[in-house]
């Protein structure tokens, strides 16, 4: 299994599958998931709490290992919320991608990090 | 585009795309990415506060659209450090899957929400 | 010491004492100390993570400890941020409640959780 | 009002009646405000989002109202927690600083940000 032959599917029957097991769809609804995605976000980023933006690179690689196994993890529950409301992710982020473009069209953002609000 | 036929690496073209050309590569240290992705995920939790988990289902169908918008930014946020710093998601998912599955044996925790460090 | 004779200022040369004394305001940064103070949130919201409303109490009794100590986490990393950065805690929360009263005002959100944009 | 004389109490108090007149103790519960406590924490975060450590004192400076505004929000939040659930917040502090400063004693954690368990 990897990125350039799975599809989003795929990956998503993989996730159900794991949680169907267990019974865990019962508590899966959509307040304790997106508790579920902080959660796991926030440990990614526990990772990088109190190095430098340069240094996180370094740190990163130092535990590569905890970095793919907590972004592992992030990418399990939004499948899950994927899976259990019905959201077709590719769709998803195509619609959201529109949109972006119209907020940070590249002649105003290029290069820079400002909100679309304050551009 | 939609799961069924999109691959991994095809969205996460699209993302490496978007972001090329907005030249935000700079921007995308571990650190700076691992805030984005907190960030983006309680935006989604925001849509549920307080509300309770029974009510968090009837508003998911009452703001699909905002919660699709969430769920894609949050997407969109993790294709991009998989991208800039080499991760394979489906390889990430399976080995942490199977990881899981020994922290989490069926006959164990079926069932439960109980964490495995007090199952 | 407790809330009732307790000054804002005390608690925050009470955490002043403890980081200086370990060298650490090198790291109290704006941008780390955001990232703390998440990370820190996060811990109380881990301990309410798969249970509805209604059973947080009894967890909050069941953990009362853990729960006090994550909520001193929070605190502390707050703390470090005014002491650092020079915020007068009473005073911005003041100022913060004048602006509140004007987006909810009582005849309009009371016993509502609608955000004041839709109200 | 200020950080001098103000005590805990008093904040709390303040916060408290605030919540009252508007009737929303009843969304209150552990569960909810750690998620609200959450959300306030990443609206501090999302102001830095960007910068590097070094910028975000003068993103600080340059935004110190918003930034002020949110940290209060945070502490709201904080104190609701408290006297909702009665926890004594100068208590809790003090015995998380008793434990904390057996996990990082002065001699071995002294201008390092290393974790205790790595330590």
């Amino acid at each position: 299994m990897n990125d350039s032959t799975t599809t989003i599917e795929t990956l998503k029957e993989k996730v159900k599958k794991f949680i169907e097991e267990r019974d865990w769809q019962q508590f899966h609804n959509p307040k304790n998931l997106s508790m579920a995605l902080v959660s796991e976000a926030t440990e990614v980023l526990d990772l990088f709490l109190w190095c430098d933006n340069e240094e996180s690179y370094k740190e990163l690689e130092k535990r590569r290992q905890e970095v793919e196994n907590e972004i592992a993890d992030v990418a399990t529950v939004l499948l899950a919320f994927c899976n259990h409301h019905n959201i077709d992710l590719s769709k998803a982020i195509t619609a959201k991608q529109v949109e972006q473009a119209k907020k940070y069209p590249v002649e105003k953002c290029k290069g820079k990090w400002t909100k679309y609000t304050e551009l």
